[in-house]
Parts: structure tokens; sequence; C-alpha cells
């Protein structure tokens, strides 16, 4: 499987397969809706890899059949505008227009801290990427089904009784929390590729698996950690300046029993990992890299042999013989990421309805 | 004014004078209260700096007659446990506790994108600190005023119209949003040192003052530089990669108008700039720096002669020599930061009580 030679190495996997899946599923169910849904994209810089995604959203929901409205501001409309200029506003107008169904805005803009504030202005209700905090707190917490007007309030709801799910179907009154485009893009992948196994029980399916996550931002490498973690894996997360560990199990304390059964945490649990990167590396089945550099590589030689490489970056985080060690390498998620956003799209029309009858 | 003998320095002004009117207004509103607010201070990491802000408002409380409460968890509690370890968990159950008034959380403790998510977890009603993104979305929208019902929502509520505030006294049914707590300090600071004309009408008093703003942090260097441009300053607003000037004043765009009545936009107005640190030192009446770097220093030779530096960096950011240029220099803003903290509790009180009567 290691050998140096062209027929020996790793299968190149492009995104536009997984995708497929997704594309009929969107495509059935935009086929059911009274309008098409409107989506509304945000572009409120000059960077070029913006303006692509941009024009990449546009003829995706042009061939799905989404309403996709792009509203430019600031330096995407002049030379003579600043940077982000007019975003906020952008923004308020599509959360205050009721015939606004979702809204993305294409980030980076100010740096995470300011972006940060902004993903807390989209209304929860159209916020197709899953930045609100409001999100995060459930995949934080495990939550994966919500009523649509625990959205409306401000302070986090009080945590469920603690039992793991046993489906993935939300019980009567209830709709799936959404989860955010990237990560989630990374778990459908590797589904797709059978890191995850579906004969095991639903919310343990990636058991066994060990995972290494090059990034914690809170867009990509955090939820990405505690989603695998709840879903049975043992994730080490690695940033520039520590390696943590994130684990389904709760650790047993100070007792000498050993149980039969296993018993999970309902939510995820973090450590501080005393691993290197290169320690982290050798144990893992699965790497995702998701650093925004250009230099920055993940060692080939470092990899086990066999192991699966997602590269999640703009830039391209692993080294062109990485397939000498991946069994698969997967270079890019985009395209499985817009079908995500679109899945979202569709789910949150879902909750516009669940909390008018709820209001009702 | 600039001459380098000792009686021509600058005055040095440490905080306690400036803490000491609040002190007072304090006490006086604590000795109103039924019974003493309970704040709940949450510290969950090893560092040497947050211990000793812990301590600090501890003995602070003691004195003035607070109900503190310390919790410890993950590395403040043993070194076998994380940093930061428990931290969300602590926050949940303050959040919950009917008993707790205030919570305050010492940072940082995982970085600025995963704090800034704890931020959001704590409930608007106990936000002592300030740092939930509604109040941050006040201040950014001058919205001055409101009604405490305004905080149960997760969707932003829609803009009040187009007018400035008249007088700092809330209209009835309403009250003061809380303003971040550093941000407010350093405003205080600036209003004793006389930087805010009380001559002036209110909402206008820092008109034709020129400050830089050296750090853009959500915590820090945005909100003041909106809090000050809100009040008529003009603000270069300084972080590693960019100059912003922070505006009242709409651009008046092309017409030859010229109006003898100045008219004010409601809200700060944010453009590029492309004058260099050194250009803006050189106009700038005031110069507050908090960047978080031992080495990092301002240039005693770029500031304008009798301005007044604020430092409000743990580190020392202005050069020894700081006083040869600046007719005033503040070395920290600490302890008047403690008072605004407290202040925000008492109001925090007020906001509960109005909460109450608009759900009866």
């Amino acid at each position: 499987m290691s050998s140096a030679g062209a027929e020996g190495k790793g299968l190149l996997l492009k995104a536009d397969p997984i995708a497929a899946a997704f594309r009929d599923e969107v495509k059935a169910s935009l086929a059911e809706c009274k309008r098409p849904p409107r989506l509304v994209g945000i572009l409120a810089t000059s960077a070029a890899p913006s303006r692509n995604y941009a024009e990449f959203t546009k003829k995706q929901c042009a061939e799905l059949g989404v309403d996709f409205v792009l509203k430019t501001t600031g330096a995407a409309v002049s030379s003579d505008l600043g940077e982000g200029e007019g975003v906020e506003e952008a923004i308020i107008e599509a959360n205050e227009d009721e015939s606004v169904d979702g809204i993305m805005v294409y980030y980076p803009i100010f740096g995470a801290q300011q972006d940060h504030y902004l993903q807390q202005i989209v209304s929860p209700f159209k916020d197709v990427e899953g930045l609100h905090v409001k999100f995060h707190y459930n995949l934080y917490h495990n939550i994966r089904f919500i009523q649509p007007s625990s959205l409306l309030s401000s302070v986090p709801p009080p945590l469920p009784p603690t039992t793991a799910p046993e489906s993935d179907q939300p019980p009567p009154g209830t709709v799936k929390s959404i989860i955010p485009c990237t990560p989630l893009a990374i778990v459908k992948c590797l589904e797709f590729v059978r890191v995850y196994n579906t004969i095991l029980p639903y919310g343990d399916r990636a058991y066994g698996k060990i995972v290494t996550v090059i990034n914690r931002s809170e867009v990509v490498g955090r939820p990405l950690a505690a989603l695998l973690a709840n879903d049975g894996a043992r994730v080490f997360s690695v940033d520039i300046d520590s390696i943590q560990e994130y684990t389904k199990r709760p650790r047993v304390e100070g007792t000498e029993e050993s149980e039969a059964v296993p018993r999970y945490h309902p939510r995820h649990v973090v450590r501080p990992s005393n691993l290197t990167l290169q320690e982290c590396l050798a144990l893992s089945d699965v790497v995702v890299s998701a650093v925004p550099s250009a230099t920055y590589k993940v060692k080939t030689e470092w990899l086990k042999d066999g192991c699966v490489c997602l590269n999640v970056a703009a830039d391209k985080n692993f080294e062109k013989d990485v397939r000498d060690k991946a069994s698969l390498y997967i270079p890019a998620v985009g395209k499985v990421t817009i079908l995500m956003l679109l899945r979202n799209l569709l789910r949150l029309q879902q909750y516009k309805q669940g909390s008018a009858e709820s209001s009702q």
C-alpha cells in the first residue's frame, strides 16, 4: 500500500462523487418547495477567493433552483470603499427582509474576532452557515434535536437529560440543529469513505477511529473535533500552542471496577494531551488539516500507512507525496460544503414553520 | 512642557483618584440594596495575572460589601487538570443559579476565538463585563438606552429612529445599556482628565479631540473607538495590518451645500485611513495603547507635545520617557475597571426588576 510506484499510490478522491448524492437530495427537496427559497450572499471584500466562492454559489444555486441574490458592499463595489464597509447593515437588512430565507457572508472580512461579532448578528433563523453561537452551543453539548423556538432566546436553554440520542430521526416536535457547514461537510466525506461504520449504532459510528484535526478555530477545527468525538472517535485537536484530546468517554476516576457495558458521556470530554504532533499522526487513521498558510505542510513521513487525509485549507497543507502513505486523499471539500449550506437553507424553512406554529 | 528636566515633565496620574469617586458612588448604591448582590468570579487557568486579578476583585468586593464568590476549575484547581477545563459548565451553573446576580470570567483562557464563544454563553442578565454581543450591538449602534426585555431575544432588535440622545438620563421605561468594562473605564479616565468637555452637549463632549487607539480587539479597542467617535472624537484605530478612522460625522457626498447646523449621524462611521501610525500620533491629543506584548512600545518622539497617554496593556506600551512629551500619563486603568464592573452589577439588578415587571 505504501510503495512509491505510481500504481501503488493511494487514491485521489475529489469531492464531486461525494457531493453528487447530496445534490440529488437537495434537488428533490427543492422540487417540493412551494416557491424557491431565497438565499442572500453578502460580499464585502475585494478578496479574489471570496469573489470566486460567490460566483460558485451563484452557479450552484442557479443549477439547483435556489433563488440566489448577491449583495455587494464596501470594497466589493469600489476600491474607494473600505474592506467590509456596510457589511453589518447588509446583514441587518437581510435579517429584517421577510422574503429572505437564508443569509451567507463571505468571510474572512475583518479577522476572526470582528467576524465572530458579525456571525452573531445574523438571525439564527437565517443562518445557513451555522455560525451562530446558538448552533455552536448545541453542537458542543451534543444537542442534536431542538425545538425551533429555543433559538429565540439569548440565554442558553437548560441542558437536556444525559441520554445519548438513539437515532438520527428527530423526535416529534423537534428538528435537527443546524451544524456549521464546513465541519459537517468533512463528516459527510468521512462517512463516504467509510471512516464512519454504519453497522455500529447511531452516535457511535466513528468508534475505534483516531483522528488528528490540525486547526482549532471556532469555524472548523473545534466543532469538527467535538462532532467526531461525540460520534465515538478519539480526536487529537492540534493548534499552534497546544494539543488536546477530545473523546466521548468519561474518564473512570479512582475506581477499579471494570465495566462490562461501556457508558458514554453525552458530551465530549476535552483533556490536554502530552503527545507531539508526530506521535499523534503515527496513531491517526484520519488526518484533517485546515491551516490557512501557504507554507504549512503535514509531513508525509509522519503519517500512518493507509490513513485517510483531508485538506480543508485553501492552500495545500499536505506534501505532494501524501499518497505514498495515505490510502485516500481528499484535496478539497468546498463542493460538499456548498451542498451542506443548501441543506441548511431547506432545514431553516422547517424552523420557520415550527416557530410560527409554536407562536400561534 | 516638553523639557527633559524632571520638573518639566508631564504628570504621572495613577488610577486611584479616578477610582475614588466611583467607589463612593458604588458604596452609596450598595447601601440601598436589600441584600448585597452576589458576584461569581470564575477562575479556570493557572495564569498568575488572572489569579492576582481574582484576589484583587475579592478584596475590593469585601471592602465595598459585595458578596463575591470565587469558583475555581481546571488548571486553577490542580495542575492535573487542563487550562480552562470545566469553565463552560461553571458559567452554565452560575447562569442557572438564581442567587447569582453577576458573573465574571478571568480571561484569557483559550484564546480570542474560543473565549468569544464563552462570552456569549454568559447570560446577558448577569454579564457584568458587558462582553455579550447584545451589549456590543447596542454600543456599535450607539443605542444607549434599552428596555431590559430586549436582551431576551437572540435576534438583534430593529434599529431605533435616527436621533441622537440628548441627555445621559434614560427615558422612562428604559435603562442604560451595559458598556464593556475596560473601554468604559478608559472613557471615565478621559472624562476625569478633561478630554471630555462637559460644557459641550451630551453625546458631543469629545468633539474636536483626536485620539489614537492602538488595538482593535472586540474587548477593548473597537468598542473604545466606537464610544469615542459616538461622543464626537476623531479616532484612529490601529491594529497590526490596518489603520481605520472612526468618526461621528457622515461624509457629505457630492453636494456643495454648506450646512449651518452640523448634522450628526447617530452611529459612528468607519473608513480606511491612509495615514501611518507616526502621522496619526503627530495629530493625536490622546493615545491609548493596549497591545498585549512586552516588547511593543509607542515611540515617544512620535507623540504630539502635551498629549494624554493611557496604557491599558498589562505590559508597559509606552517608553520610559513618555512624559517628556505627554502632559499626562496614566499607566494603568485596572482600579477603575473593577468599579465599572461593580456599577454594571448594580445596573443588572435594575434589569432584572425591569424584566420581571415587563413579563408580569
